[in-house]
């Protein structure tokens, strides 16, 4: 019973949902770029002030500064936030964050991107999703109890970062100092920061691919030069650096970095067996990214492909001429930017001194006077859960419990068992939470697969975001029982 | 005796050259930014009322719009102007352009590129040197025969241009179209638009290499994607264009497009010769540029590569994350720019159709779903002239006559007779004048060497800039001789 209060009270509330998300959208908090700086930190504060409205204590930990560059920028603190203190409640540990990644207009956007703007039940916006979306999910559950006067089932625990795009810097330092004080008797940890599957169907995640981010930087000259005047007699940075770059990968995909898949387990029989029950049309996938073909054919390849082999992307180069039109210019200095996606039993360190080592041997091997750093920008462990334990359990009769009220609105499919399933994305603090708080750390997912996070026109649907809002309230009592 | 009132005028008027370079330095005439359009213009519109101001007639001529992406904007109109018709007279034509390349502080300059500021002598700010400062100079000169007194030996033509740095659209056009009319009766052309070959010995030029500015564009998808989600499925394109563009050169900086060399003649010995009295330290050469060694070792080797072999630059990619920090996206659209300096005996339509040909078959034994297009966004033919004849010896004989006053001030590098060079830049218009109106196109470069065209930190020193005045003042008397 008081499941269908809360989630008839959650259905008249959704005016006030969507103007409170319209109002974390329009903070612009970037946190790769350090002219955003100001807005990030501003937006940690906003949740605070949220948080400390359904009287949670907040602490905001400080974790010093960052340089970008040689100009030297305070981190965002992360909100640290306490809701209950009752020794007979289980506490459960919410983690999310408050940053988002670059985006303007130009970018190719049809909206302003830091304007929510509402389409055929699509709430378009940076951080719609990804992941301001799902955190204000948490605050509109907690305020739903609160309003009905009934009794949050279990003691909560927040952990808010807005560093999460650009390597969560400090999270991991912080949360291993905190772990016998802040972070002492938390029994369950719930992150909503992924996606569905695909557009129709919830799941729940039990697999993540780690990342090893990397950055090339090669210099030639004291200053950009003329090509006219210059070209033909010096080394080019960037013709070093298109060579780098384009060893690390053949026309098929496949890493060529010696030693890279050291440790990644062979598929299973068991493992391709899974894949056949779940949800997913490589059609419609393939649809949805607009590409011609994949580098896989069947549903099992393409979901092997995505969630237990690694992949290396290309993301792009700095400090080259990246603007339109016809600029005649030899940079002086690029910086070429790729990660590596990794998965189980694959070990960062050693995934990142392969990566070094080849990028070394390549370079020399060009006899080039040029100079060349590799750096390693952020890293992430993969991550593997499992999938029985009683938070899990708790995560997908929450996801049916929905049944209740999705049925009355012919959105049957919430009532079946969602589809377990990993992902191709990395959430370091996964792993984190996992190895140092020694607890279970449920990833249950809110926007849908074409939500378009870190990409142009991101968006939240309303629905998801309105019974994201059930999902969760539901999931506190499940877990408390 | 003019001369050496018109020097000593001159020297006397340095505060209010300063000034007015000051003055369109602030003017943010870039054309290869569609923002800048409006400021391009206006650059336009102020250099045609300080024409007014020195009693000759201009005409804006229009050249209709252009499309950057899916937006049309106005070309900027070219400045046309005439001063004195007297068929006594000979009639000499002066080019430059008003327009300058992008440029940012955080690109790493040290003063605001749009700020002219003067240090140690030197004065800072984008469009200093090229091409603001030089097209000045021929106003300055003029001004101080009229205030002086003293009658202008030549009639004068004058082709002022806004889109040099983005190729120049529309004027190959109107010279034909006007090369009966406006540019009829012309006799001379005198071009200010390049660079003496060190930092202290001025020069006169008599050759360039020409300019094929090419895109390469790949699309993988409808939209760009989160690297984790979708790394390891999607055929990327950043992966096909770096493979193409490392595919454009090898470790020593050749070309490895077939056929691309047609054309190019074999070094006389008459020419090494020639090389060996010319001015030229390739140790400051390279410490200038600032890097560690250079693919050749001798003077002559040196010269060669940068005046009469081509070369093959990588500016840059245009789509891909260019930004600080890192970002996990697999960009939907990369354009990757490079261009191809040619030099005389190359045709640009046969250069053009190489590289097309070999990067289509590079990408087609690739077996990607991509699409790829290739477009040639400049081109520009290589040009040489024969610096024996009437014009040259007149701007020779115009940079020794600077020995009268430089003498004076302990500066008698002057007095002697200019190099005899070739550059590695390319100024299409020059070989449109030569070839539409069969007069000599003269190059009278005013800056040095070291002054940063298209670079961060651009500057023209405050001597070069003042005597430069005096150059172009002495030409006119030595061109009517």
């Amino acid at each position: 019973m008081d499941l269908k209060k809360l989630f008839e009270f959650i259905d008249k509330n959704e005016k006030n949902y969507i103007s409170l998300l319209n109002e974390v959208v329009a903070i612009k908090s970037v946190s790769a770029m350090a002219a955003n700086r100001d807005e990030t930190i501003k937006m940690v504060h906003w949740m605070a002030e949220k948080l400390k409205a359904v009287k949670a204590t907040v602490e905001l930990a400080e974790l010093g500064k960052q340089t970008i560059d040689v100009v030297s920028i305070p981190l965002p603190p992360v909100l640290l936030g306490e809701l209950g203190k009752d020794a007979k409640k289980k506490t459960l540990l919410v983690y999310g964050h408050l940053d988002v990644q670059p985006a303007a207009k130009s970018d190719g956007w049809n909206t302003e991107p830091f304007v929510l703007t509402e389409k055929d039940g699509k709430l378009y916006g940076r951080g719609a999703t990804d992941d301001k979306g799902p955190v204000l999910c948490w605050l509109h559950a907690i305020n739903a109890f609160q309003t009905l006067g009934i009794e949050i089932p279990v003691n909560l625990k927040f952990c808010f970062e807005a560093m999460e795009e650009s390597g969560s810097i400090g999270l991991d330092e912080l949360i291993k100092k905190k772990k016998d004080t802040f972070f002492k008797n938390v029994d369950f940890v719930c992150i909503s920061d992924n996606y569905w599957l695909g557009t129709k169907k919830p799941c729940i995640t039990y697999g993540l691919r780690g990342l090893s981010y990397f950055s090339v930087e090669i210099e030639c000259a004291a200053k950009d030069l003329h090509s006219g005047i210059y070209g033909g007699t010096v080394y080019e940075a960037m013709t070093d650096l298109v060579a780098l770059l384009s060893s690390l990968l053949d026309s098929k995909g496949k890493i060529l970095i010696p030693g890279i898949l050291e440790g990644v387990l062979p598929k299973t029989k068991e493992e391709i067996e899974s894949y056949k029950n779940i949800t997913f049309d490589v059609n419609e996938y393939t649809k949805e990214i607009g590409a011609k073909k994949l580098y896989q054919q069947s549903k099992e390849d393409v979901l092997a492909a995505r969630w237990r082999y690694p992949s290396l992307s290309i993301h792009g180069i700095e400090g080259a001429f990246c603007g339109q039109g016809a600029k005649t210019v030899i940079p002086r200095k690029v910086v070429g930017k790729f990660s590596v996606r990794t998965v189980p039993q694959q070990v960062p360190a050693k995934v990142q001194e392969c990566v070094i080592k080849y990028l070394k041997e390549q370079f020399a091997s060009r006899n080039s006077p040029n100079t060349m750093k590799v750096n390693v920008l952020c890293s992430g462990k993969p991550w593997i859960a499992n999938f029985k334990d009683k938070n899990f359990m708790a995560g997908r009769n929450a996801m049916k419990n929905g049944r209740l009220l999705y049925l009355m609105a012919n959105l049957n499919i919430y009532g079946a068992e969602p589809d377990l399933t990993r992902e191709g994305g990395s959430i370091p603090v996964t792993l984190t939470f996992q190895e140092e708080l020694r607890k279970s750390v449920l990833l249950l997912p809110i926007g849908a697969s074409d939500d378009g996070a870190h990409s142009q026109n991101e968006k939240i649907n309303r629905s998801n975001y309105i019974n994201g809002v059930k999902v969760l309230a539901s999931y506190f009592i499940e877990i408390s029982k």
